[in-house]
């Protein structure tokens, strides 16, 4: 039995080829059939996407029922004619489904700058929302649909028990497309149908946001478009979450980090021309914060990256790429390790370099999944993060593919 | 007749090879035969190389006579042993010219994390410091001298006039080298025979780094070992600059300016694998410090540096770009042009997309020398950056070359 999006009780999916891209589906909906607890995180950017906009008006009273989204037009620098676009959006699907237009979250990916197709977009809303299904089929219809350069469907699901209730929490994402003019929007939708306060959701959403979505990189930049957003009906009948004390509180907080990882990881196992996945994990700092700081200068240093893809022990990158983090680092403190899942091999020791083996830990650095660990030994602080090599294929596929 | 660094007054000079690399030149003397005013400027990576940290001692009292520099060995990560190194090479120099080890600047670029060979370098600086000339070539084998994997050496000079004297002002640089280990150290020393207090030498020497060596960027990463040096000896005879009111002042602080500029500028154009050189503008900003984090930020991102590789009129990108600069950003207002030194094509008009010819602008766009310019139309601010392309060759020569 597949299990996804449409598992989660109360959820309703479809994801339809409306036009805006040439050939792929373009068009998602996920639909609860009661209002649902909703809280989302958005693109720290300073330009941001008109739909971005809307879905911050639309979120703030904690409420939602249903996600629009399109794929093929980012609706970023669009101007008034975008902002009423997406305003149309958020408008027919609420006319549709006889909902407030608040109760609408929308979200847009793709080409940045050109007018926003409102009359295709309001007519594939109104002819497909009629079609939207609890078949896994239709979960993984919806998956595709918010695809742009992305290779694969990235989906997860779980549960777990609570109050002697099965709970279901399911997720989609989608990243990778650096293709001109999409700027690689990363855009999150969870579902679940545990029950939360509003204000409690919020918060988990944002803690775990930090944690996974904002800790990996392909490239650095931010799109005008990012956006995560999760919807949790109460269908399960559990004891409503309404404290940080209640011991569902924890459980669920954690089942939704494990969920946003699981996206995050899938976003950079498809990196646009990534030939290596690499978990950089960062300990012994003064702080979480510290750590993840940490994590984000060095799986975001170009010479970091283009060393992995060349299989390269190349600690003194790392170091250095550590160095600029803007916190304090003592790198005379340090340990490094480098290698797998299956073996790491130090090669720094309090910052003196170790002698290892380098044809050994060369052929580790074959592998496509690779770890890389840094411990301070300065205090309890640990952070871990994901990124992508730099290849030769990523710069094609950004370059060459022009306008 | 060439001139170079031998051509001010006092300036002597030597470029040896002393064996640290295998076969260019590799121990650079730059020696003013009277003491000088200094200031210098270092990296801001929180990993700094040993030969950093002595010269920030010596440069204290803003007097120095000599600079010595080797390349093949950073001396960074290098510990006790480095640190000794280095203290062991201003004392050599020091004993040798009969000075106070204080007047002695150091510096060092090359592998990270080797052992310092200081026993080489030592007598190398023996052996090499009676051979210092003032003759042009002297000169000229000093700027090839702090050279690694750069192409070519970068000097510069220029001369103008104050209180009926002719100033002298010349420099060397070097730049480009990531190549592992090396970090693509930035190295610029300055020399000029103009009269200056040295509180004014190191706010003028400040500024100017500000405009120019900060403003360029092939990677984003500073390096452990990056320095720039100005020795002025007063040997010209003009009255002595002593205040920011004097007419000197200004006049000698845009010299400078322009040296430091002339080689940022080869910095770039001798970037690994580089394939273009693109001046970047943001005029109309609330402030020049605005005006140069935009700037950066936007000369410093991987996707807008691919789209210049692939003569992509992407200006998505750089508006994506700018709005992760982390200052306020109003794409609604901006005017966006692109080109090169000969022409500019409008491509945004107050954030709305103008109608041009896409194949004019990307045939402009093949040209070698790129200009970008951003205009806020919200203030007077401005600013100026060089960057390079990202291009496949870049990734090679970073991932390829392994250890």
């Amino acid at each position: 039995m597949i299990r996804n999006l449409t598992t989660v009780r109360g959820i309703k999916c479809w994801g339809a080829h409306i036009g805006i891209k040439s050939m792929r589906r373009d068009l998602a909906i996920i639909h609860s059939e009661v209002p649902a607890s909703a809280a989302c995180t958005f693109t720290r950017n300073r330009v941001v996407a008109e739909p971005i906009k809307v879905s911050r008006e639309h979120i703030r009273d904690g409420k939602a029922q249903v996600i629009i989204c399109n794929a093929g037009n980012a609706n970023a620098c669009t101007g008034d004619q975008g902002r009423k676009g997406a305003e149309a959006m958020a408008q027919a699907a609420a006319e549709k489904l006889g909902i407030a237009k608040e109760d609408v979250l929308v979200a847009s990916t793709g080409l940045i700058g050109e007018p926003f197709p409102t009359e295709d977009v309001v007519r594939g809303i109104k002819e497909n929302m009629d079609k939207i299904s609890g078949d896994a089929k239709a979960g993984s219809f919806a998956a595709n649909a918010i695809l742009t350069t992305d290779t694969f469907a990235k989906e997860g699901f779980m549960d777990f028990e609570l109050d002697g209730k099965a709970i279901n929490i399911a997720g989609i994402a989608k990243g990778s497309g650096m293709i001109h003019p999409n700027m690689g929007t990363m855009l999150g939708f969870i579902v679940s149908d545990v029950a939360i306060e509003p204000a409690l959701l919020d918060k988990a959403v944002k803690a775990c946001v930090d944690l996974s979505f904002n800790m990996i990189t392909v490239d650095g930049d931010t799109s005008t478009n990012d956006m995560v957003a999760v919807l949790c009906n109460g269908l399960a009948g559990n004891t409503t979450i309404a404290s940080e004390k209640d011991k569902g509180y924890k459980l669920f907080r954690q089942k939704l980090e494990d969920m946003m990882i699981h996206l995050a990881k899938l976003i950079i196992s498809d990196g646009e021309g990534a030939s290596k996945f690499v978990e950089y994990e960062v300990a012994g700092a003064p702080s979480d914060k510290t750590a993840r700081q940490l994590v984000r200068a060095i799986s975001d240093s170009t010479l970091v990256k283009a060393a992995m893809f060349g299989r390269d022990p190349n600690w003194g990158r790392i170091i250095c790429a550590a160095g600029n983090a803007g916190v304090p680092f003592d790198y005379t403190h340090v340990d490094l390790f480098l290698g797998d899942n299956e073996k790491m091999v130090q090669v720094l020791d309090k910052g003196q370099p170790v002698a290892f083996d380098r044809n050994r830990v060369k052929r580790l650095l074959r592998e496509s999944n690779l770890r890389v660990k840094l411990d301070m030994n300065e205090g309890e602080g640990q952070g871990r993060g994901w990124g992508a090599d730099l290849t030769t294929d990523y710069v094609m596929f950004n370059s060459v593919y022009t306008t």
